[in-house]
């Protein structure tokens, strides 16, 4: 595992990792991954994270099915960030329900919502 | 400025910001922003940033040249991640010469570059 003798995880042993639709380049999300989840992520081929909430991994869309077939890993120039391209099942990355995180513009000096829920977050985590 | 209290800086009152460009949606870098890189970036319409390690704000391209003019800045669900839609100027994002700090990617256990280096680091950084 030398590949990942070049990640630089930070002091909480954790690197963040951007999202990306691999088709349209579309940033979706951003979370953190620490070197358990790395290492699933690689190995499964699905997108782990680590919740610094909940203290514990996660595999993306665990409770909401929403989860993410990572087609490739980047590491940046200084091996602190962590891009993955990857197919988001569902096409909804964003516990509001919306398909990116990145659902704010700053216009005029305010917050611009750009858009729209596709899913009730109350549906998508129903417990069944 | 009320647009700001959504902006959740961290403990070292820092938040990632995500350079994309804006043409193609490659991501081409991520770095840190404080309250004030932020304030800058939004009033002068080029990206400033706040270095860690040499411990002060900075504006991208203030000794390389390479500049990156924003046409958006976008806001995350949590508040705790920036995304700047970007122009870069010069085509290269990277202190390595080349267009996106992410240029190696996982393929088979190894860290494979991607991008080539569009021009030599010494040449760009050289102090006249």
């Amino acid at each position: 595992m030398s590949w990942l003798d070049a990640v630089k995880f930070d002091a909480s042993g954790l690197v963040p990792a951007i999202a990306q639709d691999a088709a349209t380049g579309e940033i979706l999300m951003v979370a953190w991954m620490d070197r358990d989840a790395l290492l699933r992520t690689v190995e499964t081929g699905t997108a782990h994270y680590y919740s610094r909430s909940r203290g514990r991994p996660w595999m993306k869309g665990e409770e909401s099915g929403h989860t993410q077939q990572v087609q490739s890993v980047s590491l940046d120039c200084d091996g602190d960030v962590l891009r993955l391209a990857i197919e988001q099942v569902g096409g909804i990355a964003c516990h509001t329900g919306r398909r990116s995180c990145f659902f704010r513009v700053l216009r005029d000096g305010d917050w611009v919502e750009t858009l729209p829920v596709l899913k009730d977050p109350a549906s998508i985590y129903r417990k069944i």
